[in-house]
């Protein structure tokens, strides 16, 4: 073979089966986990992590190192077999695999210092790859490149051809994709099983650079991997013909194998195993980086200057954003922000006009829209932005979801809330996205209500870790707050008070200022209302809440532009669950709302000002 | 054009202008809309329902007529305009577009006694097509064709290239999928713009009879469609190349044309389009459907037999619904199940085993799997059940919201929820399920606790209209109820109680078995509580929830396997937000989780037996 020379071959055949002997041991001790799925990609396993990638044990999540993100989360025995072989940690270590004092999960977790995201739901780590990608060649502009391990039975998961038209448009030749075509699914065999050649067309017609290989010939795998490191302007993909439970005999090819440990017969297979090692001790070692990945400071980030509205003035929630990132944007170069064809409605367009390069369309694709961003921000190498209709990111729920899982630190923003987006009507009205962002352990949940607390939620996000969430709003809105107001997560402001308040009004965004009017409205009728601007939603300030509830003899009504579950009237009542002195009215969008003038709809859904002075007045007879 | 003298093509291009005038002089009178979205499609419209589509003006859902859906939904005055133009109803509503108390809203909804589905959030009618036509083909057996506009920039979305993958799979030569190749997104031009060659060379690759075609010129737009209709074995698409826009001078082919209604421009350009009609009256009319499609007999359905547990057996809910779902399919022929490659986890495959013809295979892509079921759900053609983990059905949140927007009846079940899946670890776990299905607003949510009751939800979730969610575990658990149990939507069942009682504990699935674990070691301790089974957390039964509070001094204490956000917990809290008298105690997961056994995992986070026990104890002080 051409230039392989020097390649130890024998000794990348040798690590394959003892990759396979580990993930039998780990899954034997742990008794369950998924050996055979292991076993298909146990050479492609070999070869990455022992002869092409170029990575640091003594730093396995270096800035300046090759990345591999394991898409097939469920094999991840054979990825912990892969770091302890190369020496990151005890191959005993293995057999606490899936233990709840283990960070060896199921499933590879950001836990163990040599994982960057969560896997395990299918589909996902190619998006991760390509945000990565996108990095490393544009703004790090750094050698490393990027693997993804992806499973045939993922492929069907149309989030994966998205990533992979994403790759291919932005010419990310430091990105390879590996296809692990083991034929066989959990259930049953893939629709496609060993149909080598329709991959390979696909991923031709999807602009990659594809190359069928034999995924257990580790000379065709080094020649391959080699090749796709010289190819420029196109990623490269391996569709590799691989067997699921590889060298497993009696099992390999054969179904109903998934996700079984192998108890006594892997005793057995490991024999099996052993007695086609010749190597007695790996002596191939990780190549190191090319170059170290320039030092980046993405802390301490800050407005260029402060929000300078007049009072009186109206501005949508949602300009306000574009404002602030740009504004963010001024001050700190990795700040980028990324969208769904939604820019000149979300007003990301603001940061795309003064940094084009700074700026990712990802087109209307909302799950490789997520994940890329998630890619972008690991390794701390950016902070990123995501924006689109906050309806469409139910679209993307299995990623948020998997981005708690995978600590990550990305900032996403939802215009176009609720029902006062008005005549494109309910399939581009966010009504759960706050449900949705309340579930996620790691997340910020921001619903500023004028323009100057927007620009705060944004310098806000910026520094703040996990998922941040900012709810925007399409309206023109009255500026509520000074330019010089102070914002803090998890501080709410009382924008009315008075000593002799008997309900505390509560809302967000178009409804805070429903709310305003209301009290207003109730003030002439003889009946004082506080009202209290949350700010976050989560964590909400329970003990503002608390406090002005109880200043207002213990009656809260909450108005929200979205449904009843999950969102900030049930965040209220988590609240104030314990309290016999306090009750919650709720007024919400109760049916799927239909297209009109978005006043109208406020109130023809019950969440106007009329129906708050209606409630209100109720409410103060209990 | 062989073939083709007969067809009049001077006015099927009149028609097509005649339908750009209506969608200006609609988009207009509502001062928004998409114009220039609907003037790309025109000549496509035109001959779809001048020329090819077989349906029946009076009866437009009728079951034997071919079905349309416009998967670009902004574009829907063009299909009200269609169907004005071909007699439904007046030209004049079109006037009405996106008024309150019209049904001519924003994007098409059900509503509307001609739309199937909402459309509007994209690349989700494609999904619904196929659906359609797999029950056209496979049970309904009937020559009735499906017809799916997709825009171009929705092309982009992975779930287009799942449903491409399935329809193709399953040789749905009934379905055509014309790709509206327009160049112009909404932000900026497609990633693809006019590369139809690219189109092409994909949808080969996916295995579809690809055209392309001027989508300008009715005449290959004809014989296009006749040619689709003779193609066997394999689904048609048409990549039909247009512009955005087209026929309006100075606006056709031009950026920043999206989404904005003409307004005086319009007018003039009215009159410019005027002047290229030579028909002055329509004459053409539709065709009538082929043949009647089969009557069908959905309602009232019955499991084959009473649940048969023994009291003491312990058997998993997801083995249940297993078990229901093959019942129900004794008793109907048109209940049909399907999964994503995970029926030997869901139990699924106890329908496939048994009536492998009504199993739908879907493999791992969900948006397309709960699409396909919206789809074959149609027309009240199917009685649907979809299943996968719980946790995967975030990855549908957008179909299911659509869904809902849809009025569609379809069922859901969700297997794997919570931390009592052990070991597979976080990514495989359902802790935001609840919240997602509860914002659904034609949603009801199931949580059974034992087989009994597992199988008396399978059975009211085939006879309940709307979304229906079944939330299934995995572990096995104690049967709780007899077999002659009666059960009810909305109906909470009290498992335990004394007229002492101290504190309602309130848990589903798994918590319930350990809510009554923990009553009975409370017992031991002197504190009586009482056990309530809500079975449905949505609707949810408050006022048993309510009368229970009181009878146990007020105190409730809810515990579940699910997050904080949106779970039973802030349900049972919305059901008492007025009462002074009651208070509320939560116990939930609080963190993003880790693999483990289950029990240790149960009690790790704070939701097992001893957990309940401190807590009710803790309470009673309160």
């Amino acid at each position: 073979m051409k230039g392989d020379k020097n390649v130890d071959f024998e000794q990348l055949k040798d690590i394959a089966n003892k990759l396979r002997i580990d993930s039998i041991v780990a899954t034997n001790a742990s008794k369950s986990g998924h050996p055979t799925s292991c076993a298909s990609m146990a050479e492609i396993m070999s070869v990455l992590f022992f002869h092409t990638m170029r990575y640091k044990i003594s730093a396995p999540r270096d800035a300046s190192a090759d990345r591999f993100i394991l898409s097939k989360g469920h094999a991840a025995p054979i990825l912990y077999a892969a770091w302890a072989e190369a020496g990151l940690f005890p191959l005993d270590e293995l057999k606490n695999l899936r233990k709840l004092d283990s960070d060896l999960e199921g499933h590879p977790t950001p836990r163990l210092n040599f994982v960057d995201v969560g896997t395990g739901s299918l589909g996902q780590g190619l998006a991760v790859a390509a945000g990565m990608a996108y990095v490393g060649k544009y703004f790090d502009q750094a050698p490393y490149r990027v693997y993804c391990l992806v499973g045939d039975g993922e492929a069907a998961e149309g989030s994966i051809w998205e990533s992979l038209h994403f790759a291919s448009h932005y010419k990310l030749d430091n990105l390879v994709v590996i296809f692990d075509v083991n034929r066989l699914g959990q259930s049953e065999p893939t629709s496609l099983q060993h149909q080598l050649e329709v991959y390979d067309a696909r991923l031709k017609a999807f602009g990659l650079n594809s190359l069928v290989v034999d995924g257990h010939d580790v000379t065709e795998l080094v020649k391959a991997f080699d090749e796709a490191a010289s190819v420029t302007g196109k990623p490269t993909a391996l569709v590799a013909k691989t067997y699921k439970g590889r060298g497993f005999p009696g099992i390999e090819d054969l179904d109903n194998w998934h996700g079984k440990a192998l108890g006594a017969e892997g005793e057995k297979i490991i024999k099996h195993l052993q007695s086609q090692i010749k190597t007695t001790k790996i002596t191939l070692k990780p190549k190191a980086p090319l170059a170290e990945a320039p030092k980046v400071h993405i802390d301490d980030i800050t407005l260029s200057s402060p929000p300078a509205y007049k009072q009186g003035e109206l501005v949508a929630t949602r300009l306000a954003y574009g404002t602030a990132l740009k504004k963010i944007a001024d001050t700190n170069l990795r700040v980028i922000a990324l969208d769904g064809d939604t820019k000149n409605s979300t007003f990301s367009d603001k940061l795309r006009n003064a940094y084009p390069e700074r700026y990712v369309e990802c087109f209307i694709a909302e799950q490789n829209l997520v994940g890329v961003a998630t890619g972008a921000a690991c390794r701390d190498r950016a902070v990123v932005f995501v924006s689109t209709f906050a309806a469409f990111f139910t679209r993307t729920f299995d990623q948020i979801r998997m981005g708690a899982i995978s600590q990550s630190n990305i900032n996403l923003a939802g215009s176009h809330c609720g029902v006062s987006i008005g005549e494109d009507g309910p399939s581009q009205m966010g009504l759960e996205d706050l449900a949705m962002f309340r579930t996620v352990p790691t997340a910020t949940v921001f619903y500023p209500s004028d323009a100057v607390s927007t620009e705060r939620a944004v310098e806000l996000a910026a520094n703040t870790r996990g998922i941040c969430y900012i709810r925007t709003s399409r309206p023109n809105t009255a500026i509520l707050y000074p330019n010089d107001e102070v914002f803090k997560v998890g501080q709410a402001k009382v924008l009315r008070q008075s000593a002799k308040d008997r309900v505390l009004l509560i809302g967000a965004g178009i409804t805070l200022h429903e709310a305003l009017a209301a009290a207003e409205e109730l003030k002439k009728e003889g009946v004082e209302a506080r009202v209290l601007d949350p700010f976050t939603i989560k964590p909400l300030d329970e003990a503002a809440v608390l406090e002005n509830a109880r200043a207002a003899e213990g009656r809260i009504l909450v108005v929200e532009d979205h449904y009843q579950a999950g969102g900030i009237g049930e965040a209220v009542l988590s609240a104030v669950s314990l309290q016999r002195d306090v009750i919650v009215r709720h007024l919400y969008v109760r049916e799927v709302p239909r297209s009109g003038p978005p006043a109208a709809l406020l109130d023809h859904y019950g969440i106007s000002q009329q129906h708050i002075v209606a409630a209100a007045k109720q409410l103060i007879k209990a």
